[in-house]
C-alpha cells in the first residue's frame, strides 16, 4: 500500500475547479506569444486590484524561480539577502537565489515560527560594510512562514522600517500569501510596507504550476520581459500561467479556499495528540514527534515531513477534506 | 480590428483536445511533488518509448530554458556551442544559453534553410585550442530548422559523425520535432546518431507549456533534479508539465496532429502568389515578400513576421483549419 | 634557434626601469591591504590627475579582468554591449564578459582598422528592444584600436553622442590608451565625452601586470572593493599593482614610452617592403603577407601573428629598438 | 600617528629579497606570453618538485581568485562545498566561491583551532542527496589552518578518507601552507592524500601577489588556460607571477621564512600576558582580549584584528623582527 500525501505539503493536490475552468476557458484561438495576449493582461489587471497598486505583474511556472529572480533584481552579486535561516529560498531551493544572481549570499537570521527577530535584523544592519563581505541589499520575508505563522502587521512594518532606514529593498515571498491574507493579514499593506517585488502562490493555493511576480518598483522592471526570457522564464503560451489567477481572482476562491485550507489546520489542530510545535495561525500544523511516532504514522499510511527545526509538518490544501482530517486525527490519536 | 494570429507562430494557438483531456484526468488526487508522480512516471515512460532508449526525461514549461539548460551541461562556461547563425538558442532567446551556463559562447555557422553546412564545421573544428577563444565542446542541431526544413538523416549523420569525432557533444533542439518525424524523419535514430541531449518540442505541438528534456547520456544527468531545481526549472505540481505528453503520445496526436500542420503548410503553399525562400518541408512557409505587400497584408488584417533571413514566414499548426488556410490565401493573391 | 619575439605582442616585453624602480620603493613597510595603502592612494591620485577627473580609482591584474568587469558594471545579463567585431573584448579575452556578467551578450559592429562604424551603430541603436534579444546597454570602444589606429576626438565624440542619446553607457578599453595619447589623443577629453568606465592599460604601456580602473562615474562604484572582491580581482598585497602607476605617470614615462614605441612603429613602417594593411598611427604594423611569406619570416627567426582581419601583426613596445627594428626590417626585405 | 599594521596580517609586509631578486631578473628579454614563457615553466618545474607530483601548475594574483577558481573546478554550480565555518572562503572572500562557480553552494562545517571536525563531516556526508538541497561534491581543507593551527598529517587523512568515499573531492587552501611545512607538515603527502586541487601561498609567504594553482588531477585541467583566461585569471605577462617562485623556491626561502615567521609567532606567545584562544603551531597568535584592552592597543600604537571567533589575532611574517615583537609585547604588557 501507497502511503497517503494528503498532509505531506499543500503543493500535492491538484488544481481547484476554478482553475481547471479557467484554462479550458483560455485555450480558445490565437493570441500573442509571450504575454501579449488578454487572458495574461486580464490576470495581471486582477493581481494590481487586488493588491490595490500599479505594479508591473508577470507570471512564472515555479516559485523558486519566481523567488529567485526577484532577488536578482534587488541584490547584486557582490551583494547579500536578509532571510530566515528556515525560509524556503535559503533551505529549499537548491541554492536558486545564487544560481540566478551569479552568486549573491544569503545572511541567515534568527526568530521564532519562522519570523525574522527584528533585534537581530538591527544589529546585522547596524554592521559596516567590508570589501571581504557580501553586504545586505535586499530582506526576504515570508508571510505565512514555513511554520505556519501570519506576520501581524506592526511586525512586518517593523521589520521594513529598519530595512528601508538602511536603503534595503524588501522581497516578500508569498507562496502562501492567501492563507495569511484568509488569517486576517491586509494584502493591499503591501504597497503600504514598501514591498518592491512579492510573489503570490498560485500553486499552493489551488493553481497549476504559476506564481505572480508582482514589481510594486516599477523602475526594477525596465526590459523584464528580456530580463525572464534571459533567465529560462518566459513561455510563449503565456495564458496558461495567467489563466489560474482570473480562475482564482474574479471567484474569490484565492482567499476562501486558503480560509478552508485554514480551517482545516485549525480542525486537525483540534484533534492532536501530540504537543504544537509552533501556533496555527495558517495551514500548516507543526507538532513534536519523535522518530518512532512518525514511522508508526508512515505504517498506518500517512507520509508526512519532519521539518527544518525537527517538528513533524502537516499541510492543509484547499482539497483537504474534513473527513480526511479526521482519518488522520484518529491515526494520530491510535500512535501516539 | 485587431489582426489575426493564427498564422504568426506556432505557439499563438491553444492546446489540443488530447492535451487538455489528460490534464484534466490528472489533476485527481493527492500524489509526491516535483515529479514523484505517477503522471509523470507514465510520461517519462511513453517519451522512452518514443525515441526507443533508456534516456532520463524530465519536463520543463519552456523551450528556452530546456535548450538553454541543455547547452550548460554539455558545455563549460569557458567553452562554446556550435550552432546555425539562425538558430533559436541564437536568435531568440534573449542570451539564455550564456545565462545558463555563466558565459559560455555561441560559434555561429551558415548553411541553406537553416541546416548547418557540413563544411564549415569541419574547418571550424579543424581549428586548433587557443586559451584566448571558446573552443566548441557542444554542436546544436534543429529539426525541423528554423526555415521549416528537415534533415535527411544521412545530413546529420554527417555532422554528427564530425562532431563526435572532436569529442564535440550533441544538443537536438526539437521545438518542431514533431513536425520533422510527421515528415518522414525517424525520431528513433537520435540515439544511432549520439545524440547526448535532446528537446522535444510540446509547445508548438499543441501542448500547454512543456518541452521535453531527454538525456540519451544518463551520465550527464547525476544529480538532475537539484540542477533544475537550482535553475529553477523544477516545479511542485510537476504532473502538470508531464501530462500533455500523455495526451500527445499515448493517442499518437503528437505526430499525427504535426502531419495535419505540415499538410496546412503544404496547402498554404500551393495557394501562395509569393515565390517561396525555402522549400516547404514541415509546418512554415517562407516567401519573398517586400514591406509594401507585408503592409497590405496587415491592414487586410493578418499578422504574419518578417523572419531572420527578411522572408516573410507564415506558421501552420495543429489548430490551422483548411478555411483559414484558403482565407488567407485569398488575401494573398488580393494584395500580390 | 627559437624564434625571436620582439614584434609578437606588446606584452612579451618586460616591466620599464621607472616601474621596477617603483615596485621596488614601494616593498618597504607594513601597510594596510586590499588598497588602503598610501602607494595605492597615490598612484590613484596620479590617474586623477591624468584623466582631469574625480574618478574612483582601482589597479587589476589583468586587462581580460579589467574589461570584463568595468562591462558588467555598465549591463545587465539581460543585455548587451555594443563592440567593433575585432575588439579586444569579442575575439581575444575567452568569453570573460560573458562569465563577468553572467551572460551579458556581444552584438559586433564593423568599422575600418578597429573603429566602429557610426551609421551602423546609429542603425542598430534605431531598432525597438524585443524581449528575445539582449537590447544595448553599453558600447565599448577601444582607443588606440586593435589594428593600430587612432580615433580622432570628433569621431569618438559622434559615436559617445549616438549612444548617450539612446541610454547606452561607455565603456572605453584603453589597453593602448598611452599609444593614443602620444599620437595626439586627448586623455582629458573622456571625462567630456562621458565616458562611464575606461580602462587604462599599463602591461602593454611598459609595467608588470597592471591596468587602472577608472570610474568617471561614481555613482557606479557603489561597494566596488566588495565587487571586486567576489569577482576575484582585489589582491592583499595591492601596491604592487600601484606602484607601477606611480613609476609611469610621475615620470612622464606612460606617455614619453609610448611615444617611442609609435615612433618605432613608423620606422618600420618606412622599412616595410609589404603593403600596408591600415594605416600606422599607433605601436602597431600591419601588412598584407601571405601564408608563404610569413613562413619565411618565421624561419628567418621571427615570429608575428596573423591578425583578426587576416594581416600579419608587428607591434612595437617601449623595449623596441631601432636596432631591432632595422634587422627585422633587413629580414623583411630578404623574404620579400 | 598612524597605527603600526605590523601584526595586523601576514600581507601587511612586502616581498622577501628573494623575491624581488627574481622579479628583477626575470624582468629581461621577449618571450611568450600567457604563460608561454621560461620563466613560467621553470617555476611550475620547482613546484611540481616541491610536492613531488605530475601536476599541472599555474599562478594567479589573488588568493581569493586560486580558492574560487579551483572550487568552481571542483563543484558544480547545483553542488556545494563543505568548509569550515570560519575558513577563508566562507569568511573572507566576498562570496566569491559562489560567483566563479555560478551560485555553488558552502555548507560550514564546526571544529576547534579551524580543524573540521571529522564526526561532524561524517554525518554530513551520510544524508542522502535530495533535489532542494545542494549536496556536496568537494571538501575545502586550510592548512595550516585560519587560528594558526596546523593538521597533523593522520588528521588530514581521516577527513580525505571520509571524503573521497563519497566521491567528494578535495581542495587545499594552502595561503599559509609554508607556514605549516616549516611547522613539520610533509607537503609531498598532498599527493597521498588525494588533494584534487591545491592553493599553494605565495602572498602571505612573502610573494608579490601570486599563488599557485596546483591540479594534482591534470584531468580537470581540460583546457585551463582558457579557463583562467575567461574567469579574468590569465596575465599576459605571466612571467611576473610565476618568477617569485623561482626566488621562493630555488633558493628554500618560502619554508625557512616560513620558520621564521612561526619562531617569532612562539616568541609573541611566550612574551603574551593575555591568554591564548588557540595553540601557537604557525605563525598566528590568537589571543581572548576584551574591547577595553584591544582599543588600549590601538591607542597605544598597534593595529589587530578582532577575529571570527572573538579572539585578537596577531600575525608574524617573514619580516617579523624579533626587536618588533618584542615593542608589541612591551606594549601588552602595559596595557594588560
Amino acid at each position: 500500500m501507497a502511503a497517503r500525501y494528503d498532509f505531506a505539503s499543500d503543493n500535492v493536490v491538484g488544481a481547484m475547479p476554478e482553475v481547471m475552468a479557467a484554462l479550458v476557458e483560455a485555450n480558445a484561438g490565437a493570441v500573442g506569444g509571450y504575454g501579449a495576449d488578454p487572458v495574461s493582461a486580464r490576470a495581471a489587471d486582477l493581481v494590481r486590484e487586488l493588491v490595490d497598486a500599479d505594479a508591473e505583474v508577470r507570471f512564472t511556472a515555479s516559485g523558486t524561480a519566481a523567488n529567485a529572480f526577484a532577488l536578482s533584481v534587488l541584490a547584486g552579486a557582490h551583494e547579500a539577502v536578509l532571510c530566515h535561516e528556515h525560509s524556503h529560498v535559503a533551505t529549499d531551493e537548491a541554492g536558486a537565489p545564487g544560481f540566478f544572481s551569479a552568486g549573491a549570499g544569503l545572511i541567515l537570521l534568527p526568530g521564532a515560527a519562522g519570523r525574522i527577530d527584528p533585534n537581530r535584523l538591527g544589529d546585522l544592519l547596524a554592521q559596516p560594510d567590508v570589501s571581504y563581505r557580501q553586504s545586505p541589499a535586499a530582506l526576504s520575508l515570508t508571510n505565512a512562514t514555513e511554520f505556519g505563522a501570519v506576520y501581524a502587521e506592526p511586525e512586518l512594518e517593523g521589520l521594513a522600517r529598519i530595512a528601508k532606514g538602511r536603503g534595503v529593498k524588501l522581497h516578500l515571498d508569498g507562496a502562501r500569501l492567501s492563507n495569511a491574507v484568509a488569517a486576517g493579514f491586509d494584502i493591499k499593506s503591501l504597497k503600504r510596507l514598501g514591498v518592491d517585488i512579492a510573489v503570490l502562490g498560485g500553486t499552493k493555493a489551488g493553481a497549476t504550476p504559476s506564481e505572480a511576480l508582482v514589481f510594486f518598483d516599477k523602475s526594477l522592471a525596465r526590459r523584464l520581459d528580456a530580463r525572464l526570457k534571459h533567465a529560462g522564464q518566459l513561455v510563449s503560451k503565456a495564458r496558461f500561467l495567467s489563466a489560474p489567477w482570473i480562475g482564482m481572482l474574479e471567484t474569490g476562491a484565492w482567499v476562501a479556499r486558503a480560509a478552508h485550507a485554514n480551517a482545516m489546520a485549525k480542525r486537525l489542530a483540534g484533534n492532536m495528540p501530540f504537543p504544537l510545535a509552533h501556533p496555527v495561525e495558517a495551514n500548516g500544523v507543526f507538532v513534536q514527534m519523535d522518530d518512532a511516532a512518525l514511522e508508526r504514522l508512515r505504517r498506518a499510511g500517512w507520509f508526512v515531513y519532519r521539518f527544518l527545526d525537527g517538528s513533524a509538518r502537516f499541510m492543509c490544501s484547499w482539497a483537504t477534506t474534513p473527513e480526511a482530517v479526521d482519518e488522520i486525527g484518529a491515526a494520530l490519536k491510535a500512535i501516539a
